[in-house]
């Protein structure tokens, strides 16, 4: 046992805390029995949900707080007030090395804030980005930043190109992988000035990726590149346009099933069929974003999610410890032209 | 015949032009026989297709010119060398009171810097914006900017929803449009300070359209609003995406249903839904992009589109011509508390 790794869960997080913490757990735990938890929250809840599944439970230790940071907490209000809180003690779990990495379904602003001051951020990386991966036509693929950082330099782009790539590489297990950076336009004279400063950086720069240029917003779906560039306002815009879209095609096909008799028996003879379209495409499959440039491993998963898309973020989380995703990004850094490009301006000419 | 409108065309404009511009005024021409065409372009080419054509040709003049703008042209050089080109023909007739407005398929940068040089701006829009409609779960919404301005700042916004609240009434005949400003959340304190300002002064703003406030991407599909509201680089980026996420869903459909014989077999019962599903989202219905702002009606059609999207993008400029889109702009402009908006700040506070 001295061997696992230990995931630290706030188990207080999320709007369907904390039973579908413990319950995703159990699910997490049934495929990654190398995996031991650390369960921070309010015993009198938690217990009884242990003991409902004794798997679990053999392998957790819980830790005792009675403070939540509530969704709505301003972000720096959680940092100050929030020393106690369920959120802020799984992330010390990390930071003083009880734990490889963090999970939590709470406050996206105030886990990114908490875990800043932490866990401090890695050498190099002036800003943490939100990352996640997603269907596409040709498999999977990643995009950030999600919304960590709405304005962005060239020097961010370029830092988010290389920890995605890093990402690919861990999460998704892909060795070579395509990067792009979100435009308007394939042109090399397409977009605003920071996103082509950014694209000459990483032309010029030798990273294990490949970075293929500018993309467009119907490259996300087809899945033309392995990871997608781009600042956080406008991938938060994608990512929540992209999962409005499947909503949109699945009501439109139950209408087009519901309308006849013979439609209707179609849809009875289909059936399993769509209903693995509907698991392809299903998000709890995807949830699980990465805080990414910090050091330290942190998964968010998303607030409103369910049992088994909590599972799906723990196995997030495991995949990144596992295949020394940290250690990657530090390596990668070093081939930015020995990490100066965020230092030097004059490598953009 | 002496109060029918004309329509000015590009007739050379688009990737399967003159052929795509011919057949799909014949198209448009059914549905609109109030509509007159100018159109202009290369003759020798042009008198062939309109011979095919007999009752569109009784409604045509042709203009002759060989010169056209490419679509790799750069916006400049097709303002300064373009002078006999289609397209600035074309948008001439328009500024000449000829034609009432111009319908073009060519390079979108050419044809919006020379609209703009030919036909000035709207009192009160500092930038011309781009807009279309598009399907939702609860009917059809449109969408500004879509790429002509990539940065903008408060009062750009500003005067894209009021522009947006006057087409969603004149193209899509809602008497109160709702309008949404895109952001990464709904809260006041989301997003930056641009979209912030942009909300202050719309909230203050007496406009026959409502300002609901921010929404986020998957209102888009979802047509929560109207009116969204975005700048350029963001809703090109959020079109594209929505359009990719079509693609790629009707792709997996395809694949659901061609999986086995039963499924198969329950494609055929199904066809005819599936069939109007695919017609519900055909981008071809949704071709024809105003450019708004400008002091005429200019209608950018998709360059790669077939003659039913050529006839779509005529019927977009028909409608904002029989419903007197710049009138109401203008009137609208003024509830902008006496137009100060741009002019003065502290309207914000």
């Amino acid at each position: 046992m001295s061997d696992s790794i230990v995931i630290s869960l706030d188990a207080m997080g999320g709007d369907n805390a904390p039973e579908m913490v413990v319950r995703g757990a159990a699910i997490a735990q049934v495929r990654l029995p190398h995996i031991r938890f650390l369960m921070v929250g309010d015993e009198a809840q938690l217990a009884p949900l242990l003991a409902e599944q004794p798997n679990l439970a053999a392998v957790t230790t819980m830790r005792h707080t009675e403070d939540v940071v509530s969704s709505s907490e301003k972000p720096s209000v959680a940092l100050r007030s929030g020393r106690n809180s369920s959120m802020r003690l799984a992330i010390n779990a990390v930071a003083d090395g009880e734990a490889a990495s963090v999970v939590s379904a709470g406050n996206t602003g105030a886990l990114m804030a908490i875990a800043k001051f932490v866990l401090k951020m890695l050498p190099g990386i002036d800003r943490p980005a939100i990352t996640s991966f997603y269907p596409t036509r040709s498999g999977e693929s990643c995009m950030l930043d999600l919304g960590a950082n709405l304005q962005c330099d060239a020097n961010n782009l370029v830092q988010f190109a290389v920890m995605g790539e890093v990402f690919a590489r861990t999460a998704l297990g892909i060795e070579t992988p395509t990067i792009g950076l979100l435009n308007v336009g394939v042109e090399d004279q397409k977009g605003h000035e920071e996103i082509r400063e950014a694209a000459a950086i990483l032309r010029g720069a030798d990273l294990p990726g490949e970075f293929v240029g500018f993309i467009e917003g119907d490259d996300i779906a087809a899945g033309s590149v392995d990871v997608v560039v781009t600042d956080g306002f406008t991938g938060n815009v994608a990512l929540k346009t992209a999962e409005g879209m499947i909503k949109l095609y699945a009501g439109f096909l139950k209408d087009a099933f519901g309308s006849s008799l013979v439609a209707k028996t179609g849809y009875l003879l289909a059936k399993r069929e769509i209903e693995n379209l509907r698991k392809r495409t299903d998000p709890r499959r995807y949830n699980g974003a990465m805080l990414l440039g910090l050091n330290g491993i942190v998964v968010k998963s998303h607030g409103g999610t369910d049992d088994f898309g909590f599972a799906s973020a723990i196995e997030v989380a495991a995949d990144l410890v596992s295949n020394e995703f940290l250690d990657m990004i530090a390596t990668d850094f070093d081939l930015l032209d020995g990490n100066e490009a965020s230092a030097n301006k004059a490598a953009v000419s």
